[in-house]
């Protein structure tokens, strides 16, 4: 038996009924990106190596081991999150493919190495860090959603440093920031190859990006078509509880 | 009597039923790309001065003159282009707010100073220069369509160096070329703040973008929502179709 803490909740992981996950209002809950770039990255089907970075309470790997084979690591530097996500490995019985290792994915060479894996997903912190005074009273939700002890910066040069070349990096981040991204994903070598743009609804501006590059890759971008997450009438679209509910 | 060459036809400019235009099939002819451009474009209402790099038969200036009082320049390289290009400006009777110069867009400092233009717009040509064997055999179109006399930069930095310090600059272009456009706008300073994609049907990938940055802006893009050009069966969606015809 799993062991919960505090405030969290053991729910079913919406995109497999067959899968289960701890979250907390309070620490750490998956979002709406996270189960989109999980849908959206590029994945080995039969082997290989994917890294997660900022992967929380681990709804990446645990996503992605529904599509594919190759073994998987999870990389949170939040103490309590990732026992949460070590804890949703065992709930779901997939310690032979996921592992998760608590770390900042600033200092990971020693224990990860070096262009070790075909893909490298990442969901981070999409705020610059604001005054310590506007920082979200609650430490963890501020440290998962504000660049606190990683700036975009290090993100990308950390994806950098651990897909192998011609391997692909996968993020999910807000439209605001895609001239940061871009210019970042070109500094660090990583060609974005595929942009996929999710508004809200028909006729809202986007509001999140997905963007894939490839490593050393030649410059070849496509803009895939938009998704659009509601209808007018805030029920989801048929795409997006497709993917929400894992039936593509 | 306005004079036509060659194969020239005497359109309606379909934006506007009042609107007349000179084009020519194997010279040079409007695009939709123009057109959605001059739609995209932030233009004052009342005074100022724009500049139309890469101008053609001077589309893009003869459809702001709708929407401005400012004074509109075109540029252009190809004599024969420009020249028609004049006789639209005569044509629809606008000599007194449209000017049309004859130049390369690297060397207009001379004539047109720096730093003095509200807006530059520009629907610049799109690939990137083939071996000589594979030009297209029409010169004119090639010049049009290819980097033969300016590349992506030496637009870029043309648009730069006309535009005032807070004054914006609107593009149209491939979406394959978005991560170029980005590292350019950046370089010359000209911070990306709208950019929207054009996508020719629902699930099909955009196939171009128009983007407006603004010189010395602070960083803040809005993506905004994509606009469909075609629905299934082809005919025009009511968004294309009010911006073809002038509607909105």
């Amino acid at each position: 038996m799993v062991p919960l803490y505090d405030d969290e909740r053991h729910d079913y992981l919406l995109a497999n009924e067959k899968m289960h996950i701890i979250q907390s209002p309070t620490v750490f809950s998956f979002s709406l990106d996270a189960v989109l770039l999980a849908h959206f990255a590029y994945v080995p089907i039969k082997k290989g190596n994917i890294l997660d970075l900022c992967t929380g309470n681990g709804v990446i790997p645990l996503l992605l081991s529904q599509r594919t084979n190759a073994s998987i690591i999870g990389v949170e530097i939040q103490e309590r999150i990732i026992d949460m996500a070590m804890r949703n490995v065992t709930l779901n019985e997939l310690g032979e493919q996921i592992s998760m290792v608590q770390g900042d994915l600033k200092e990971m060479q020693a224990e990860l190495g070096h262009s070790k894996f075909d893909v490298v997903t990442c969901n981070p912190p999409y705020f610059r860090t604001p005054e310590k005074t506007e920082h979200n009273k609650n430490e963890f939700l501020t440290i998962a959603r504000h660049e606190v002890y990683c700036t975009l910066e290090d993100v990308v040069k950390a994806c950098k440093l651990h897909v192998r070349p011609g391997g692909k990096v996968a993020m999910v981040h807000r439209p605001g920031r895609l001239v940061d991204i871009i210019a970042l994903f070109r500094k660090y070598r990583l060609e974005p190859k595929r942009i996929q743009f999710v508004y809200p609804k028909q006729g809202r501006d986007a509001n999140m990006l997905l963007i894939e590059g490839t490593r050393d890759g030649k410059a070849d971008l496509t803009i895939l078509p938009p998704l659009f997450i509601y209808h007018d009438d805030n029920t989801y679209t048929k795409e997006a509880e497709d993917i929400i509910y894992g039936r593509q």
